[in-house]
């Protein structure tokens, strides 16, 4: 039973060539070998995998066997895809930027990059929603909100948005939401990827922004009576730094909200927004030992003003106590998440980008306030000799108050702008374009007092002067900021930013959170509808080549050769992989992408006249973030039935549409179902949608089992997005980072989203939706590798794989668990429903029993309580082995077993194994007096044998989650708590 | 309390400049902040550092202050080591070698590289000296020791040796051993550094080698008569396959031994060794995954017939059991390590290559048998290719069979050899230089067809014929292996290579195991005589740089600019930091080390006509390797006492030094000494050597101690060693890698030992004492850029942070513990020696109790019963900081108490919290009647309160040894054992 090349899975394969490639990927990405397929097979009653995908898929969608082959996309070994990486590095020129603008060259300390971003133990793990094996990441994270609340002096932050421009337009739909006002103030001062991310997501809510000087614009009568809020950034596009203590003083007169776009390292500096007036303070945290990665993906911070925290987007890590009282951190609040509040959303933020926030909150653990301190002194002193010199050459820094941005009117000294951007170029590094006359530049940590005197002998040279003596360097003696908004307030005195200083005590800070996490390094996690598939270490390594991480998103595009080669690549192959036309890779998510993707049909309906066709029908069963992502692109929601097995009503559908047919937008479909099936009437809805006018949206959280068997476009799509992060191996992080792109059909390509500092997309395309022009750029090396290793031959065989797993494990399991879907032929898709409900009903016991119990068999629960409440959505993947799946299903029956007990009454309904699960260590060590339960120590530690070597411990025992939201704290103890606790 | 870069430490420091680097690496070294270093000065009783250096070390060896500072030793911000190892690493140019003789380009599976070889999990713990704590490294050592038995079908095998030439000169001194003559045959199919090393071995044995054609050399009646041993290649250095089978008879008819180094991937299509009559299989299994690295490090192999076992050389892991019963590894047969066999050793071998025995190791895993046999079987076809390919252009190979090797006659179609490297280095590659008519070259893992086919057309233009077509690949039919000597058995049919064949599984397998072991990611490591401080990942980054890994130690100079720099650097830096002349960087390990540098002094005296002076004088209290470096190069033992305080006894010593100085060759020393102390005398006992004609070898282990406050040469010595694996920071890597380079006086510079194919050394140099040139050149990076980072002034402060984190510890212990040495000021050195003694005879309570003990509490215990069998040696070194050392020392006294309770009778002197420590978890589920123990299950496990956040759990019970010792086990179960076992 050993792998070999040719793999049971390829309908049909030539023996390997002695020429072959032997590191081929597909052999260690697909889990089950040879041996293990035809185990499977037989299992199920088949002969073939022919026979067994012919049952599971229906035959109307499928494409031809080889439309995603090695013909289409062929395959490249691991040290080719290797070499070929190192070949695309070297194609993008080592030119260093200053531009700013919202990004920098990042120092990222070693330690962080090697044993977080490089390690799999921080980047395999899912979002914490089980958070008994999660409490590292989490701790992790409410450091990173206690930072962000430290440093802006704000009341609560979560943890982490997408970027700093949405994390803005979400500042601004709150302000909306918050006085349903509709006009929006944007300064003159903001980014102007920022401000077009508002545009673009104003236009759903129908909020009216209005640009200028934001003191001027509030004047305007009319603009006072509609305000809802203004956005600020401090310091601004320029570098300015500019008192809005007396604009918050007005806004909040005129009951908006101020949204302040703010930079963490100025924050050492400067009064912090909360101390003037913000109500909320957004940015990114990339600064903080993220590398610039040529436009993300970073972490976006979102804070506010106490009374506004229930209102909060995104996620919110917050303190609780377990059942034996032990402080334990979870997902607070969750019941505001859009999965929850559905069409009555106002953000669809659901993946976000836990990863880089974890890596920004280590770095401020590693360097402390005081550290902080330093390098922002550092960055400030040097920008202030920069300053010195360039106006000794004659120049005019237009910004008298800055913190490291300077704005320099080159007319007195040089031709034009053009003149010291050629200077730039021949000297090896970007300044920031901004128009004839002035140039802007923006200093960081990685600079150094030599790269300053670089930089002005750019200027010296366009001056035509002689160069920079760096004997005659100016003395710094005070910052070059008003003293007014000076901090004076402290920062991160808790002690965990306090501890960590020396790289020893890091490294086991970073080693003791993550032993208290699962993650993919220890066991399957199979969580439905999000795909934990492999994140092979072949498609990781380019990641962090420096030619690719320090790259400026807004670089010259000669400079960006290896970058714009991958996303072509990548962009042709998804097209391929979709049967669309186009694609955008801008959307940081799939909730993004939806968004993105709607916006793009409104786009279209409008082109042809028809703007007014605003309705999208959704099946109820849909993931939360549909209707969410509906209302914001200003689509009405109308809910389409399921029927009894769970499969979409045709019947409600052909009505609702024929109803809605004049003003029907889209439809929105997950295709196989949410509940796990491929649907046969798949075809039929979507010709119902286009008879009515509508289009139809493919949701592609599912793709993984689609890939080569069948495409959203053969399923009648217009649009769909894919999730990077599930179907195509980017690491989930522990909740992003993610990436959404959208493909379109040829009719929807023109409106594909552009961006107004790097026009990207179609003619007559949309505003941005993300902060940089191909969002999360970085990562996308990551879906790039996988695809170009696997090929089309081992994308399809890993959708059989996919499909195979699970419906090896359908069978397992449906004479234990009632298998709540499959289609005519018995068949489920690439994961399964299996519904609870009957062991509440006779004994009490509730998914999260059953759930915390596989905790204790070593596994992490699939998804919980979703598309249907009652029931666990169990998804293997591809890259599980036989063994992995027998261990799950072993695990599962034997859970089976013991909730017989305690519907039999052989263990009391609150007091069972179930019931008391996860049994975490500290318990076992109690006295039999404290134990005092119907079962032994063993057994709920024990319960099968294989635990005795192969154990992974929750850390705490269940969660009171109740407890927590009543009592939200969601920052570190500070120094007195940490005190009084360990008293 | 914060970490500021003006350190109480540095003796005087500006405060820095607006424009320094802040990434400097000194303040992440360092444990103990700026605060921390004042309270355990305050708490000593000094105000100044200088002043408790003064107590410390005496004045009349200490250097000037600033000896060791930034001045001589510039210091290098983190980023720009890494910018300077950048570009180190592209002065070395990317040509591609194929030069054999035992170094390949290896493909390390990306999994293996990143989870063990970048992951500090696996590169920082030390020798499994701690087998509760290291169950993982024990079981991936005994996969490798099972590789080695099954690939070579041998009875048994060790855990790795330093390099394939030592490997072979420790077979042949056993041979030597085993029958007391004194000719060993070499064949001339041996690889010439192996020549090189063992004649340079044989010297100090009185061994006689004689080399030749093995079969015709054994015609000769002298050497039948005096035969201990024959060393046969197999395949030969040529690429020549022969048949050693009659050879094997005549020798062992001879009762002599036959010695076979061999290449672990022929071996999957090659008769084993074990099969035809090898007594000793040896060879390096670097092409198992491990990167050439310009020579190493590399896991050298040694394998030997059942009879030999209790002879063999090195480390042995073999399966025992615990208290409970449940297996679990260990070493075993400890008492051969030649710190108890002392003099009477013949094997100096301590740290080994544990590292890179687990990456083979976990290569094998990975590709398993089916993997392994297609990677062979395209390397050996690729060559059958190549071969008819250079024939056609009308060359002559000259050695008909053949696995990967060609020889190839170039005078048929080209001018000269000449001819063929000059077109090889315009096309980017290095063959091997043989002579002026023959050309070598060896395929490997690395080489496709396009390779072979660029190989075919360097002979192609040098024959001036037209490019070969690679349409006209001639077919591959069958291997060009004699039938006689192909394999038939099978290899490797054990579950643990044939279940992790996917990146997942193998990712988990990795992960598995490391969970079970301590190292520094956990938490202190206070081994004594070890320093076991920060491996920072700075200094490891540059390791897997492409431009370091794949470099062949042969290739021409002109091709290794970046490591001859780096290699100059370092040099000069350890010749500063020792006070010495001249060093030589080729020794792969201490013990290595103090061979070469003995070796080095014989030559020196023979150089002067007094090659008879062979007497060494060593302390009692060395350690154990010291005494068998000695007798390896011929040198007799006298042992010189110490006195009741542990220091080195002057009276004896001169007395010793008198009565021997007509044959006074050496006088070897540790100092600090080995129980951790400056003795005042070490000059005066240089003196008293130098006075009677000989020479002072200063064992460098305890350098930690004194770099930057005195050093070697200024303590009167002549020739050091230096541990990078200890002092500059190479991680320890679970048992290896090492390298024990020698610094030396002026007058033995010329002596520093050569290399048969790269010449270095000195003008009258020793032959070789490794297989490369450079030794573990690769990991010399490591040191280099430690060195350079800390600079001088960094140095000499971590000097000083051992000795007062020593200090104070030894200053929270003392009231509990018996402080066994100190100087009349009261100061230890950078280690402490407490005695353990009173315990043993009040309560019956042993060294290894404590340490048991210690694991329970979370930490890895210091050295044990070394250098004194009722002692602990503890040293934190400077990388730990006052908290840790403050837990570390809360432990220690908490068990003070424990013991107390076993003294005062509270528990039993048979069963108590001692006595059975460790407690793993398993035991904690046991039952109240199961536990039956005089103290809880709460007691057991959290004792301290800081142990319910961080915890270790050991994973198995206390481990008997002897159990093992009876029962020898040393390789994995097979598939009936592990069936047996489930069942
Ligand atoms: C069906 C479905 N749609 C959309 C999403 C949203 O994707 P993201 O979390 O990347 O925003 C999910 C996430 O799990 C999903 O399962
Ligand atoms: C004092 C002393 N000398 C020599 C050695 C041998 O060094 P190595 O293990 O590198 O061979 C050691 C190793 O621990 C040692 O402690
Ligand atoms: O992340 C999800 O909500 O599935």
């Amino acid at each position: 039973a050993s792998r070999t090349p040719a793999r049971g899975l390829a309908t049909a394969k030539a023996p390997p060539s002695l020429f072959a490639s032997l590191d081929t990927f597909t052999n260690r990405h697909i889990g089950p070998e040879d041996s293990e397929v035809q185990h499977m097979l037989k299992q199920l009653g088949y002969d073939s995998v022919e026979a067994f995908v012919a049952d599971t898929v229906p035959p109307k969608i499928r494409v031809a066997e080889n439309d995603i082959s090695d013909e289409s996309i062929p395959s490249l070994s691991e040290s080719q895809l290797h070499n070929r990486a190192r070949e695309l590095a070297k194609a993008n020129k080592p030119v260093k930027s200053y531009i700013g603008m919202g990004y920098h060259n990042a120092v990222v300390p070693p330690v962080i990059l090697r044993n977080i971003m490089e390690s799999p133990a921080w980047y395999t793990p899912y979002t914490p929603y089980q958070p008994e094996i999660a409490q590292g990441r989490l701790e992790s994270l409410v450091n990173y909100q206690t930072m962000i609340m430290s440093m802006t002096a704000m009341d609560i932050a979560n943890a982490s948005l997408l970027d700093e421009s949405t994390a803005a337009a979400e500042g601004m739909v709150l302000a909306f939401a918050n006085s349903k006002k509709r006009t929006f103030v944007v300064d003159s001062g903001v980014l102007p990827q920022t401000l077009a991310v508002l545009q673009t997501r104003a236009k759903g809510f129908g909020i009216k922004i209005v640009t200028g000087d934001a003191s001027a614009v509030l004047k305007d009568e009319a603009v006072r009576a509609d305000l809802c809020g203004v956005l600020v950034q401090y310091p601004d596009v320029n570098g300015s730094i500019k008192d809005f203590g007396a604009l918050a003083q007005e806004v909040h007169g005129l009951k908006a909200l101020v949204v302040c776009a703010t930079d963490l390292l100025a924050l050492t500096m400067l009064k912090p927004p909360g101390e003037w007036g913000a109500d909320v303070v957004v940015g990114n945290s990339a600064r903080f030992g993220v590398p610039a990665g040529y436009g993300g993906p970073h972490g976006a911070f979102f804070a506010c003003i106490d009374s506004l925290k229930r209102k909060m987007p995104g996620r919110l890590i917050g303190l609780s106590r377990d059942t034996q009282g032990k402080p334990a951190y979870r997902l607070a609040l969750q019941t505001r998440e859009q999965h929850i509040r559905r069409e009555k959303a106002t953000s669809n933020i659901c993946t976000a980008q836990a990863l880089l926030a974890n890596m920004a909150a280590m770095y401020a653990v590693y360097h402390g306030p005081e550290g902080l301190k330093r390098i922002a002194g550092k960055v400030h002193a040097l920008t202030q000799v920069l300053k010195v010199l360039v106006e000794r050459l004659g120049y005019t820094v237009i910004n008298a108050d800055f913190f490291d941005t300077l704005t320099v009117d080159v007319t007195g000294s040089a031709k034009n702008a053009s003149a010291v951007h050629d200077a730039a170029l021949a000297a090896g590094v970007n300044l920031r374009r901004i128009d004839d006359k002035l140039v802007g530049l923006t200093l960081d940590e990685s600079v150094g007092i030599e790269e300053v005197i670089k930089l002005a002998n750019v200027f010296a040279t366009a001056a035509s002067k002689p160069a920079v003596s760096p004997l005659q360097l100016p003395p710094i003696e005070s910052a070059a900021i008003p003293s007014s908004l000076q901090r004076t307030s402290q920062f991160l005195p808790h002690p965990v930013f306090n501890a960590h200083h020396s790289e020893t005590q890091m490294l086991r800070y970073i080693y003791h959170l993550q032993s208290k996490d699962l993650g993919l390094e220890h066991a399957m996690i199979p969580l439905g509808s999000c795909t934990m598939k492999l994140n092979s270490t072949s498609s990781m390594i380019p990641l962090t080549f420096p030619e690719f991480s320090n790259v400026h998103p807004f670089a010259p595009k000669d400079q960006v050769d290896g970058y714009l080669e991958i996303i072509k690549e990548l962009e042709e192959d998804l097209c391929k992989i979709t049967g669309f036309h186009a694609c955008s890779l801008q959307p940081n998510s799939g909730a993004a992408g939806e968004y993105a993707g709607l916006s793009v049909i409104r786009a279209y309906h409008e082109s042809r006249g028809e703007g007014h066709r605003d309705i999208c029908l959704i099946p109820v069963s849909a993931h939360g973030t549909n209707p969410a992502s509906a209302v914001m692109a200003g689509l009405k929601v109308v809910p389409v039935k399921s029927l009894a097995d769970g499969s979409l009503d045709l019947e409600d559908l052909k009505a609702k549409a024929t109803k809605h047919k004049d003003n029907l937008a889209a439809f929105m479909i997950t295709y196989p179902s949410t509940f796990g099936v491929f649907e046969d009437g798949v075809t039929d809805a979507c010709s119902i949608i286009h008879e009515n006018g509508g289009q139809v949206y493919l949701d592609g959280a599912n793709l993984n089992a689609q890939i080569g068997l069948t495409n959203p476009a053969k399923c009648g799509g217009d649009v769909c997005h894919m999730n990077l992060h599930k179907t195509f191996a980017i690491p989930h992080g522990g909740g992003g980072p993610g990436v959404g792109p959208i493909c379109v059909a040829e009719h929807l390509a023109p409106f594909l989203p552009t961006h107004p500092v790097v026009p990207v997309g179609g003619d007559k395309a949309i505003n941005a939706v993300s902060g940089a022009q191909y969002g999360s750029a970085s990562i996308l090396l990551i879906s790039w590798a996988y695809i170009k290793m696997l090929g089309g031959t081992g994308l399809s065989d890993s959708t059989k794989a996919a499909l195979l797993n699970a419906n090896y494990m359908a069978h397992r399991l449906k004479d234990h668990y009632s298998l709540r879907c499959k289609n005519k032929n018995g068949r489920v898709a690439h994961e399964l429903l299996i519904d609870l409900s009957e062991f509440d009903r006779a004994a009490g016991l509730k998914v999260t029993d059953f759930a915390k119990r596989l905790q204790d068999y070593g596994f992490h629960p699939p998804t919980c309580s979703w598309p249907i409440s009652t029931c666990m959505l169990i998804e293997p993947t591809e890259s599980e082995s036989l063994e992995e799946i027998d261990r799950f299903c072993d695990a599962m029956i034997a859970i089976r077993r013991e909730a017989e007990d305690v519907i039999t009454g052989k263990q009391p309904k609150d007091n069972n194994i179930l019931r008391n699960a996860p049994h975490p260590i500290h318990i076992l060590t109690q006295t039999d007096a404290e134990w005092n339960r119907p079962y032994s120590r063993e057994k709920a530690a024990y319960p099968v044998p294989w635990l005795r070597e192969h154990k992974f411990w929750p850390t705490v025992s269940r969660i009171d989650d109740a407890y927590g939201d009543l009592n939200l704290i969601c920052d570190c103890p500070t120094v007195e708590e940490t005190a009084s606790h360990s008293a």
